[in-house]
């Protein structure tokens, strides 16, 4: 590229959409990461938090105040809900772009926020101008977006397992459950019992059942597809892995349909997105790791009558860090697979 | 005891349901092991297949031709389906009752094995008098079996989960889900790509979609159960632990319903049996490692009307060995709970 | 038995050789657990920080402070360092025999204690009359004792795969490198970024390089085998599993050697110790979990001249609460393995 | 590049390091694939056989007769030991520069080989022309080089945590001890006992006692530095993670050492090498999974008066695909990082 790096910010270090961001932006050629915050490893070496860059990125961290002062093209937020809106805010008017990788602009209005968060939302006004950040829906409107509600791991892997069919209108009410499973960094870096190794090794367990909050941000996306509501039962499951999100989805729809023809409604739906591979078996989570695919596999039962779809992402990816990759690229004019281009790391 | 031990075979040494049938009767106090089989290893010390035994259980293998040569108490076959079906038709006048670990007699007739197991079947006339073991639903009449079919390991956490719901009749027809997740053991010991380290460690994926034979097995059980046909939707997956399987099953009723009431079926039908334990929370699949415990954990959703059941289990013993040995003291009246009162191993 | 069961006290019962002693003193036939002390969930069902006991062992937690009100045989201190010297100071007249899982009456001194724990012992007094519990070279002191100092986890496994050596005194000075290697349950059940999942799974180092305080206590036994002072290079690393340690040990020896007489050594010191096998080929720790064994595997290596040893346990059992029961055992005069009598859970 | 791209021929598509070489060259700014060979796999699309390159590398795999037949710049041959040797025998004239990962050329002389591999060698002569490939020790030989040997993973991790040492001839004949330990890929792909996952997860074991061939690799280059003799007690184990190694090395030396001296040796040795860090804490072997480097620690134990050191390496990248990389860019005069800047993808 002939023209000048964007100069981005990470504000949130610590935690592993932090370092995955990192990671990523470190060979995008088209980047120069120009500050990373953390307010309570100020003046540390970024690569203290995360030894994997040690030697390659080991630039002191900084305080968020100093966002303030420098001159930014694009600015992500990688924090924790109910802290990220506060720097949106804050931030609106210094000219950068921002990609906020939290939960705090994803869903409709302040209202369905606070019902589903249970927490006071401070800045209503933002839910305006945000666009929701999934290429493979909202690619137009995210290049003109200065605000990027960058989605859920469990959502972008729920709602592309099962888009073509909304937008089809054909998926029968109340018909939909999302079984999911996903790697236990999506718990995120806290210690915590959920975190420690010997309750998460070897072990298997649903939680959050009948009330996680990522439940009303598929329901609205897929409803938003289909010009309706759309109401889902979402199981989230902890997998004693490190990454990686499968999505088992089920639906019942209202026209006949075959094999071919469902599958056929998927070509048409992907066929301009480089990121989605319709693949012709079950797509493990492996396949995808350190990628920023989504592997999608329907399936028809003809015996029951019912769409069974498998869907994998690497959720630090595609989930958060590369898809916030990849919405930069929109937004910046930026050919979109620009950094991307990793292959699986399997085994 | 002061009356005599009863005297075991245990055919088939060599995969995982042999060697903890042996780990089981081992230290059960009624039992004396009097032969283990094995074809391709005769002569062969037991613990040189499985050197956990190791100064504990060398006995030498011995052909299954020599079964017809002892006076056996009770004989386990713990033998691929397809090959039981054969030593039960040759075995059937020894006078030993017989538990079969494989497939070969738990759906109800020959066309319905043919169709699910696509294999001929050599024995028809062993359905007529073949009780299914699951002790939670038959123990009257595994009491009086001389030939029982222990159940298969996702049919018996899968019937287990959704039994109350069933044996009330109150079960929409068609609204059946049950996603399901086995540790790498229930793939066999066979070495083949399925179960090289490097495709199962870090991984996570389906596969039987729509038309696994297990699936049959839990239609007969849970249609029984209600007097009528039942439809189930049933999708396997592969967990990269060694053990548990975790069944989540998803359910609409016909009955108005809320958790109170939910719960009390679930007590109610599960009062008298002391090995499947209603929690309170979620269940891991390691609070069942290594143990003959079924956790059951039901769950209202009042947002989508729908009844979400957990439901885990130790794939190898209440899904095989443990199973077994608890019929084996049902038919011989034994305490149903000899010799299987470990606590589960966690971490 | 015809005799009244052992009332027996485990205080501390957060961790994890809290839990496994719960688990063995359970189902041990002599033993009656009268009460299970913490501070910090005084009134909690036992089950409920262990679910895995969940309608098994539901009694709830007491105070520390009821343990002097209770007629009790024996007492497990499963507390951390430097906090069961205090309650061995205060209990000491109580009538029960304590043994203690800790590491504070492990080493011969004060002196020694006060230089490796960096930290002040409060009762020194109880040095003198402290027995160290390895069953396997003090059997009949321990028998006698009152107050028995459990041995640490890598100390047992690295003392039994090098005593006969040291025994035989033939150990050239300044050779020996103890290669340790534990699953995670080693590092405790605190939450912290050591045991976190992500800092585990699909990693492996050491810790504690050219000082753990395990070192000392392994010269010091060695050392008093051989009458000689013995000096020894620890390096302890995590491995990302949950139970086990493996150890492998390098010495040079003094005499001349080969493999069938390197064996008879071994064979002949272990002979009467019925839980150290001598195996055949290198043992891995999946062939002891769950169980009180220790497996030896010593090679001589007539290229470079120097023994080789591996010895494997599972540092929950025979590196802590096995060991425990074990030396209840001698205490009370019980054969010595009753209640242990597990045979390794493999897979 | 203004230059033409480099073509290159994969030879053995199947395994680990065919697929992680494709990784990597297939995101190579200076390299075309132009033929990936397979026996056994004939007009499949290489995504067959590793799905996680679908959509990405789906090209016809051909047969190794086909290479004959190619204008090719450089042939890696990712085949087993004894393969190789009789491909370089036959392509040694094609002009085409060849890489070998297997051990066919990595020792001294047809003698060596045939004493520690146990197998005839059929190409001698190559001995002759071969450059050992660690870039660390020998870059200006291999830029000369036609016929490279990519070093063994294990001796790539255990040479450089010693080379230092050795280049300065400061090492105690006899004191050497190489405790390393692997991920299971370094086992390979082929399904048999020793990759099932259930023999691996959970378990942790020593192989190769006291005769591994990779010792003599590592004496014959240790030696080599040192100009003389090199004796080294080498003991492999197997990790149950997919991908690393980690060696911990021990030494005595002839001068006065401390801690600073010690790392200012390996700050010389190493400080125009990019792809070692030298760490300044334990490295694991996350920290460089998916990347090229090599992390070194050196510890100076003044109790005992010995070196510790640790090294760590991805077995695949660094151990195998990567360095074959490294190897290709000095050899055709490119910048030697190209194609390597991936950060280790952590967690």
């Amino acid at each position: 590229m002939s023209h000048q790096k964007l100069k981005v910010a990470i504000v949130g270090a610590s935690g592993f959409t932090g370092s995955e961001l990192a990671r990523l932006l470190l060979n995008h050629p088209d980047v120069t990461i120009s500050m990373i915050t953390s307010e309570s490893h100020v003046g540390k070496p970024f690569s203290d938090l995360h030894p994997q860059f040690f030697n390659r990125l080991d630039i002191p961290l900084v305080s968020a105040d100093e966002v303030d002062q420098q001159q930014l093209d694009v600015i992500f937020l990688a924090l924790p809900h109910g802290v990220s809106m506060d720097f949106v805010s804050k931030w609106k008017d210094l000219g950068a772009k921002i990609i906020d990788l939290s939960g705090d602009f994803r869903l409709s209005s302040k209202e369905v926020y606070e019902e589903w968060y249970q927490k006071k939302h401070s800045f209503p006004e933002g839910f305006e101008g945000a666009v929701y950040g999934l290429p493979e829906l909202y690619s137009k409107q995210i290049s003109d977006a200065n605000l990027v509600a960058n989605p859920g791991c469990y959502p972008t892997a729920s709602i592309l397992s099962l888009a073509p069919l909304f937008a089809q209108q054909i998926v029968v009410e109340d018909s939909v459950i999302i079984d999911a499973k996903s790697g236990l960094t999506g718990a995120g870096i806290k210690a915590n019992a959920t975190t420690h190794f010997s309750n998460v090794n070897e072990n298997f367990k649903a939680y959050g059942i009948a009330g996680h909050r990522h439940t009303i941000e598929i329901e609205e996306q897929l409803g938003g597809l289909a010009g309706s509501s759309a109401n889902v039962q979402f199981t989230p499951h902890l997998l004693p892995v490190d990454r990686g999100i499968l999505v088992t989805a089920y639906a019942k729809v209202t026209e006949e349909m075959d094999q071919e023809k469902l599958r056929s409604i998927y070509q048409d739906f992907y066929q301009d997105k480089p990121f989605v591979r319709l693949r012709n078996q079950a797509p493990g989570i492996k396949d995808v790791r350190g990628s920023h695919f989504c592997d999608v596999f329907p399936v028809w039962d003809e015996r029951t009558n019912r769409v069974i779809v498998l869907s994998a992402i690497d959720n630090l990816l595609k989930g958060a860090a590369s898809q916030a990759v990849h919405n930069m690229n929109l937004m910046f004019d930026l050919p979109e697979a620009t950094g991307l281009n990793q292959i699986p790391l399997k085994p």
